[in-house]
């Protein structure tokens, strides 16, 4: 099996060092990742610039490529030209920080496995959900599990699987829950400054403070200690209210 | 009314300028958009670094805010801190370029009409079928229709309309149609090369060879001289799937 793994927190972060260590024994592995964190990039591409790569070390031997780009352009740079065959698997992660709610429109580790599933590779983002004293071995665990399930039941077409754990140790785990992407989002407030010259400028800051309160979600599922397993995919089309949207909105008079 | 412009093309791209004078007398206009350029950033947001925002004037007068961020922070911050109210509408472009099938998903411009729509507001994203000399009127003319039409059918909750516009003078548009995200994408091609100490990196190249072929998409209409109409949403769950993968990994034994 071949298995391409990337991330959005980049190559030296521990979560992606985590992961390699946990499915190094599986197959033929390849890292691709940033050469620097890109959090929060969303599914953004490098067209304008170069894209450096370079082979990054680890203990004396070879780890992986360091990109500097997007974790779209790793998996992109990696299936199109790092890789000698196309992988049967791309992985993201793990992340450190959950990846539920809206939140999972801006995350660069969700981006990552977009990408492999609009290529064409079956992708798995998983994240850890936390941004402290992570307990890496229960994503561990938890990836294992699911690339042994992979194998006999696949993914289904144009979908990719988006994981999220719960920081607790393996065995406190409840089981695993299909679940929605919630509508739970950060309410941002920017925090306003002013530079020595006089000039405004802006932070953006903000909690995750409007609870969805929905069922069956992402959000809800790791609250209750359930690892949530989100079937995602590319195309935003609005299917729901096509109907209604064409009532309105075709045929109207030209001027 | 109240609208909020904003785009991905920076806010000295002539699109936005177009756009601006299409609407500027349909009531009270605010516009915030990138400093730059931010093509392809998909919908990302700038967490780690101060956004800059600086008041620009055109012949003399103030025309808008330039925001050292991406289409996403413009929005946002708009709507959090420069606006004293929510506008009733946000409209993003026009863009210099289609944004139709997977494209549509590294869209700036689209991104921002995105954030829109998160953030509760009716939103626009508006795009001119070409790179090279674009005949703004049609758009011009366009947007102005679909005003019009939102005063009295408005749009369904969380959606977010994406037009796209040929770029043929408006009397040999054919009319408006709805539509989906078709699956046409670029097939990237990398192109390897060597700084002057020995490093490689590559630049990102491609074409649109991958029609899709599909009935009913925005590909398709803009090709057969239609306006595109397509309802999008920010919720990326296969919901079509839900069921198959629920039952292929729900209850997956934990270890």
């Amino acid at each position: 099996m071949r298995i391409l793994i990337s991330n959005d927190d980049g190559i030296h972060a521990p979560g992606i060092h985590a992961l390699y260590d946990a499915v190094k024994d599986l197959g033929d592995i390849t890292v691709a990742a940033p050469d620097t964190e890109r959090s929060a990039v969303g599914h953004a591409i490098t067209l304008s610039d170069p894209i450096k790569c370079r082979e990054v070390e680890k203990n004396g031997e070879f780890f992986g490529y360091a990109i500097g780009g997007t974790p779209a352009d790793c998996v992109k740079l990696a299936i199109y030209s790092l890789l000698d065959e196309k992988p049967d698997l791309v992985i993201s992660g793990f992340n450190l920080g959950q990846n539920v709610g809206i939140s999972v429109i801006y995350s660069g580790t969700v981006s990552a496995a977009t990408e492999g599933t609009i290529l064409g590779i079956p992708s798995i983002a998983i994240s850890l959900c936390t941004f402290t004293e992570p307990i890496w071995e229960t994503p561990q665990k938890v990836i294992r599990t699911l690339i042994e399930r992979f194998k006999t039941t696949g993914l289904p077409p144009e979908t990719l699987m988006n994981v999220n754990v719960p920081n607790i140790p393996f065995d406190r785990i409840k089981g695993y829950r299909t679940t929605t992407m919630g509508r739970s989002r950060f309410e941002e407030i920017f925090h306003k400054r002013t530079d020595p010259r006089g000039r405004a400028y802006y932070w953006m800051d903000g909690e995750m403070s409007l609870y969805d309160g929905q069922q069956d979600t992402d959000v809800q599922a790791v609250d209750e200690h359930f690892v949530s397993l989100t079937p995602l995919w590319f195309d935003l089309t609005h299917y729901q209210v096509m109907d209604e949207f064409r009532g309105g909105w075709d045929g109207i008079p030209k001027a």
